[in-house]
């Protein structure tokens, strides 16, 4: 008894460390392992920290905000690199995009217009349990371009509307009545999350960091180029995908006359349209409307989001002190910086090209389409190893971007597709984007459910996106 | 009635507005004012909004970081500056040496680590009301090279032992017992916010920006050379200072022996030092060992500030939701990084060589030890315009700069010296510091006396600070 009352309390830390002690050894293990003669020692560190920073956001024994941290005073601290290459994200405009993307979700999310917009379309279209499905996809397409945070666009808008739906019509979850219309509404909206994760510049907060990493190796992806790519192969799947899982997942309740009233007292709950929600969509409008014709007339994507905040503080919609408080800001702000800037340096410091260097012998040879196709498809669904949409660009797209260049894929359609996938592998599991975890949390979907359904609208996606899109981007003319 | 009750509404509202309304027509103004021809239409244009966003940084129309957004967005829209150029700044390494400050300040005031400092120097020394005095400059004195946000030590640290102490021997705010002992407690933690400031690199959120400043114009300051020149003009003050104040505005209660045993009761029910006391503990001497070899080594200052967290982050002394929730550490960020952007645009732009020439025609044919000293006096009174001391630097540091450069007076003896008077100028007023709103706030202060003693301090840090600092700076070899 005595060993084991003085024993445990130790183990008990050990095991709660474990997760740091596989970071730290793994990092101190590449660090000191022999390295390939063709990368300098350098080199070698940077990829170490980076593995070691990749393992670290996986296994989280720190916050990811804590872990960025430490990165950055281990990559300094050992002179791998100054404080000043360190440092040197932080004044990227896309990294910034994501600050200001995360302050013009918290208009939306205060002043109710999210929400409103959502009811009006379950009213219109709301009859059926599909018509519902449609409703609240339609709903979240609409918003997607101007809320880039897709945990706070489903979380504080979609998720509200089909729980309080589901809850409505007597399905609750964790319970047999959650089949009867929860499971349905809810794996709809989280594929639908993902979709429309895919078809924006701006609808998701690694969007950005990807747009950051093309540019890196020479291909240039602007607001337009990504929604105009997007378009067909988008509409289609958002189309496409309630029918499937309507296939698969298929809700007891079918026709929901109710759910007309029901929208139409929320929004009489609701009253008039606020001096806020107006504003709010002045400025929504304003967002859209520059991110389109912006290039054309000089105003850049990130500009035009800071034009959209400005408005939004001048006004008084939002007050300083509670975009202030969105914390989750500074924290994504903090370590996509610190991943971006290693990740930057793996590049010039030619780890990058080693390791496509030699990803290409493996698909050397091949005709560059079916290279690229097995490059995606491996990229799409090595995403069940990761946690976070961020960590798996970080690790992956430049050296497959690379990859794909070097075997001779055109480079903006290498990018577009694998830009494109590295929002669609989200939907793989309860855990790879942002929309997971709340939705998942929800309790209205078995883990099995949620993955076999998850897998199969992962394939129908894929196909989607690489033929109809394929052909699609050939009538662009960004390849053939 | 009718007239009043509609019109009053409208009014207030515009009311409220004016300051926003002056530092539109300033702005506007400025911008289409007939601009000298020796500048560029984008130098003035920068100038206008840079002259705009001081302007409301003073009036406040909205808090500081929506006006770095709102001058950031300004900035971008009218093409005045790219959206790369006017993000230049935040890679910038004092800008982060910033927020990391914040965070090492955080875990000073959780471990109470700071308290048990202060009622130490309280149980050693405190046996009179100068005694007393003495005891809490000297902590904040201890305290200052690690914790670079003044409001943070004093607010957190420094006032509240000051106002405990006050309490405990009966002398209450806003009434005739608070000059029995608060009033002069007070006054004393106030200088000696402002002049512990000066003393570090670290001491000071300013002072990171002012060698940014120092550096665009060619002089490097380090964190060695900043401490070392201000160690015995810095000292002399700390000596000095609580005498002056107990002559102008003297306790009725001199000694005070009880006071041994207040600290040592409280002292009793913080217990033996914590865990978490030891760590920051450690971690404090790590800070101040490396600041001082660091460059020796190789190790630069932010770095040796990113290494504490770190190490403050992995033993568990801070956890990261509470580093995130120092909201106040990002939105210094923030601004302080518009500022610079926009300060040091109005460098490369050439307007800030275009005013100084224009000064130095004014102080021009005097030999350059007068000029340095004209300048620096006029830079520290100055200070009675302005509500911040960054504004006051970014308003005029650069430009006193490089007039007393072009007068012939050495640069890093000009640097230092403004450098050093951009916090002890903050002493001035109940306003022009961060640690001066905290205590004037405590009521123990009559504006009168506020104002008297801090000319009369202000005068005689002006005093050590140029004669016996000038005499220090020549042994150091900085001029003559």
């Amino acid at each position: 008894m005595t060993v084991i009352n003085t024993h445990k309390p130790i183990r008990g830390f050990l095991k709660k460390q474990i997760p740091l002690i596989i970071t730290v050894l793994i990092g101190v293990g590449l660090w000191y392992c022999p390295r390939p003669e063709a990368l300098t020692e350098v080199a070698w560190h940077v990829f170490a920290i980076f593995v070691a920073t990749i393992v670290a956001i996986i296994l989280k024994p720190l916050p990811m905000g804590a872990i960025a941290i430490i990165a950055l005073a281990v990559t300094t601290v050992t002179g791998t690199l100054s404080i000043n290459e360190a440092l040197d994200s932080y004044n990227k405009a896309p990294i910034w995009l994501i600050v200001i993307a995360f302050f013009i979700s918290k208009g939306f999310i205060k002043t109710h217009l999210g929400l409103r917009i959502g009811y009006y379309f379950v009213m219109l279209f709301g009859k059926s349990s599909l018509g519902l499905a449609y409703s609240l996809t339609f709903s979240e397409l609409l918003l997607s371009p101007a809320i880039p945070s897709v945990t706070a666009r489903t979380g504080g808008i979609i998720y509200p509307i089909a729980g309080g739906l589901a809850e409505a019509f007597n399905s609750k979850p964790n319970q047999p009545s959650a089949r009867n219309l929860g499971t349905f509404l809810i794996l709809v909206c989280f594929q639908g999350s993902v979709i429309t994760s895919a078809m924006f510049l701006t609808a998701m907060a690694t969007n950005p960091t990807v747009v950051v990493f093309a540019q890196d190796l020479g291909v240039n992806i602007s607001w337009n180029v990504w929604a105009l790519g997007a378009l067909v192969p988008g509409l289609l799947s958002i189309l496409v995908m309630p029918l499937v899982v309507y296939k698969l997942s298929a809700p007891t309740i079918k026709e929901i006359p109710d759910a007309y009233h029901l929208a139409k007292d929320k929004l009489k709950q609701m009253g008039k349209m606020k001096y806020q929600e107006w504003v709010m969509l002045g400025v929504f409008m304003l967002l859209i409307g520059l991110w389109i014709v912006g290039e054309r007339i000089g105003i850049d994507s990130v500009t035009t989001a800071i034009l959209g905040v400005s408005v939004l503080l001048l006004m008084r919609v939002v007050n300083w002190s509670e975009l202030l408080g969105e914390t989750v800001a500074w924290e994504t702000f903090l370590w996509f910086g610190a991943l971006l800037t290693l990740a930057s340096q793996l590049k010039s410091k030619g780890v990058i090209d080693y390791f496509s260097e030699h990803m290409a012998g493996f698909v050397g040879g091949m005709e560059w389409v079916y290279g690229l196709l097995i490059l995606s498809i491996l990229y799409f669904f090595s995403h069940y190893f990761f946690a976070s949409s961020m960590a798996h660009v970080g690790a992956m797209f430049s050296t497959f971007l690379l990859t794909s260049i070097a075997l001779g894929a055109p480079p903006i359609l290498s990018a577009l597709l694998l830009a494109y996938f590295s929002s669609l592998y989200g939907g793989l599991t309860h855990y790879g984007i942002g929309s997971a975890p709340v939705l998942f949390g929800s309790g209205y979907v078995a883990l099995r459910e949620w993955w076999r359904v998850g897998l199969i609208v992962s394939i129908v996606n894929i196909f989607i996106w690489t033929v109809v899109g394929g052909i699609w981007w050939r009538v662009l003319g960004f390849w053939g």
